[in-house]
């Protein structure tokens, strides 16, 4: 049997431009996690990792005009975008390399003996390893950022765990492109190559999560391929950790003081963030709660024309925009859906953008409305218009989890006035980020930063933005009563490495 | 269809004690997770929590008599292991008490708004909150700290989760004691006795997992168990995480030099924590490896006498007493399987400890041993005897995930002469805990503990032993320019809370 090509594709086309590897056969995944593995050692030393990963920053610079040619080309995402995500990948690279330095992810605890505890405490010292092999699920909609160099390569490089990336299928040049920079990079520094292997297809990526010295995995996507690899990373013989994101509707609720203050901020300020990036944003604002009413209505209108003005796009694949345009088709059928800006086709690659309605009511109840509560890929939102508290609650109730919850309140509740307290803490039991009178778009790489919630919207209770990502990579490991000359430097009394670490239980920075 | 009924039962003579209660049926496990639910809020307030967890300590040690004497009377495990058993209890209990005051467990992190970054960086607030209902699974060998007032349960309530506990058939009576005590622990700060219930039966525990309100789950007990537990919840519509200890066989070696050093001493030591408890430890010892030749025949030869002097003993019930002896005659069927003393049946009731014994060879050759490579719950160990270092990787290469790893060195290579470095960074990528000169038995609470390892020693990265355990019950959340008066005081600048936290950056104290 002859290997699959792996095109690259031109989605304002359809045409394909260029044919560039093969889909990986199930030994070419074994080869490459098999070299990834053997590459370990030689990730082990943190000063290497640290000038690494910023050597990767500059080779990705180095190479800045090439691939976001490449990543246009392949994903119709639009250079000024795509010069954004190059920055913020380098942003990435740049953090992680911070967190390698700092060491503080090592998480250093050491005990020294005291026998006046029941039982008796001895000489324990522990810090953090890195898991090994690391599998990612490279994403559509960020062909860097949550890519080949994007953060779940960046953090499982940081935590010392060599990557190998299944590439996703709307951009395998760009893919290839950014995989010889960060190789390049890697020679840099005397690392071998193999730190970061590329596979490309299906059955390939299936092949990988199974992999016995596969032992953790990342991937963003959608909720059917990212439940698919959770089952198959848990029916392992040996389960292995899989941090997924998988989808999320990113509710929005504006209170009723907040449409009588500023309808029309809101109003834009949605149509902004649900079209930005043709609505090809895991945070995209989904489904939003307006008050019934005059200023409700207010809100709603200035939203439809912005969206109404919104110039078309194209999304990433032909695939997604059969799935927008039937998803568009299936919720106008539902009984009580309005469409104030009906979404559709513009030529025969383009999407426009779109509005839909429904009362809470109809939402709140069982059953027939669901298909509203689920992702619609691509620039839709719905606008759930309520009469009272009771039908917001009665429509968050229903909500699966999410990555962020936003909340639109007015001056006055700013300031605590009302229940907008009570509303904040009902939208964080929805999901892992909340937002207070601005959008979720825009998801910045800090310490601070959670990128994550509850399922579907993610599969672990970790983020996969922001510098704790690293914590997914690393095992804890305790050594009792090891003798100093055997310990690893990292857990020495003198602390040779300048760690901060907590000694008896206190802390030294 | 009347309900099951729970019988708790004597080890010692195979009788019935008395009738404890009815197994649990679904309604009645539904009824418990609701009303463990509706607690969530009873139990955010801190400094309600650690006051409770004191009082538990307290009202624990005021039902000693009564515990332990029920508690043996339904393990055999003896009285002066079950003092010293629920005073570690009450240490669990009274470390949690102190890490819910300290607060770093929340892990708050601010960073204020950086327009210099790119992307930039809003006002943002990360803290962690409790995941929900926790359902732990008692383990059978520890009827407190690992069960209805232990571990699981210490740092799930230290979180601010509520707890359901599938209790252990071993020790139904001490389950509903201890409850008791738990309870009237909650009352006293005006909890909801609700915060902790306990529901009896195997098919209890099964939709105990299933149940859609339950947030995450602790288990301790065997693979077969615990992985059926585990697959039940990746199966789930929402899974959720399992954080669950399973088997491990804690490999030992006994370096050349070593054996030439203290041949007695480790023989001896090797018997005592091997038989301790009956050898019904998770961490027992069960695969020592100590070289050929005189000083490797010294050490079996004292283990050997030691081991034939200790006295019989009873283990948990009847069915872990079949197992034992099935499992000592599987082993025993094996070709060049010798054993220096026959472990095997001591009148109706009681069991002998033994020790056998094969070539690492053997062992290191596939397949034909494999059942020594897995964990047999009881007073026996399994001596690989090895000519070169080259036997003992091939051994180690074939090994499964183990909670511990142990090292016997000498004098000269605890100063780092010869190869006892490379050993223990190659049992490292084994265990989660290594022991160097010392014994796997004796886990000890503390900061720098780490009670888990590879699989299936535990189904994830946490530990099930010492504070870092609260971490498993937890999701962070951040919050993006949300105001002041709508924050949780825990991420207000002013820090009302006195909260040790990271802020820009710079940790403050």
């Amino acid at each position: 049997m002859s290997e699959a090509p792996v095109w690259s594709v031109d989605p304002r086309t359809g045409e394909h431009r260029a044919k560039v590897t093969a889909e990986a056969t199930a030994a070419d995944v074994d080869t490459a996690v098999r070299a990834a593995h053997a590459t370990r050692d030689a990730l082990a030393d943190r000063p290497t990792r640290a000038a690494f990963l910023r050597t990767a920053t500059a080779e990705l610079e180095a190479a800045r005009e090439e691939i976001v040619a490449e990543a246009d080309a392949e994903t119709a995402l639009g250079t000024v975008r795509l010069n954004g995500e190059l920055a913020r990948t380098c942003t990435q690279l740049r953090a992680f390399a911070d967190v390698v330095d700092a060491g503080e992810y090592l998480d250093v605890i050491i005990d020294h003996p005291d026998d006046a505890i029941v039982p008796p405490v001895p000489d324990l010292r522990r810090y953090k390893v890195p898991l090994g092999v690391v599998a990612v699920y490279a994403a559509s909609n960020f062909p860097l950022a949550f890519s080949v160099p994007g953060g779940d390569t960046a953090s499982a490089l940081a935590a010392g765990c060599p990557v190998v990336v299944k590439a996703h299928p709307d951009h395998p040049a760009t893919s290839e492109l950014v995989l010889a920079a960060l190789r390049k990079a890697a020679a840099a520094h005397g690392l071998p190559e193999t730190v970061i292997s590329v596979v490309h297809g299906f059955d390939a990526g299936l092949a990988l999560i199974r992999h016995p010295l596969v032992a953790a995995a990342g991937f963003t996507g959608s909720v059917r391929g990212g439940r698919a690899l959770f089952d198959a990373a848990a029916a392992r013989p040996t389960p292995i950790p899989f941090h997924g994101e998988l989808g999320s509707l990113n509710p929005v609720v504006v209170t009723r003081a907040a449409a009588a203050d500023r309808a029309e901020e809101i109003g834009a300020g949605l149509a902004g963030s649900m079209t930005l990036g043709v609505g090809q944003f895991c945070v995209k604002p989904g489904l939003v709660l307006v008050p019934e009413g005059t200023d409700g209505d207010h809100l709603v209108d200035t939203l439809s024309q912005s969206v109404a003005a919104t110039a078309p796009g194209v999304l990433l694949d032909h695939r997604m925009r059969d799935n927008f345009l039937a998803g568009i088709a299936e919720r106008l059928g539902l009984p009580g859906v309005d469409a104030p800006v009906t979404a559709g086709a513009d030529g025969d690659h383009g999407v426009r953008a779109g509005v839909l309605s429904v009362s809470a009511a109809a939402l709140a109840a069982s059953g027939t409305h669901d298909a509203l509560l689920e992702e619609c890929f691509g620039p839709v939102t719905v606008v759930a218009r309520y009469t009272d508290d009771g039908q917001v609650n009665a429509v968050l109730d229903r909500l699966p989890g999410n990555l962020t919850a936003t909340l639109h309140v007015s001056p006055r509740e700013s300031e605590g006035e009302g229940d907008a307290g009570a509303l904040l803490a009902r939208l964080t039991e929805l999901a892992g980020r909340i937002v207070v009178d601005g959008w979720p778009t825009g998801v910045a790489v800090a310490p601070a930063q959670h990128h994550g919630g509850p399922y579907p919207s993610t599969t672990s209770t970790s983020t996969s933005v922001g510098t704790t990502a690293i914590e997914r990579w690393l095992r804890p490991v305790a050594y009792q009563n090891t003798p100093e000359a055997l310990l690893p430097p990292e857990l020495r009394d003198a602390n040779p490495l300048g760690l901060p670490r907590r000694v008896d239980g206190r802390r030294e920075v």
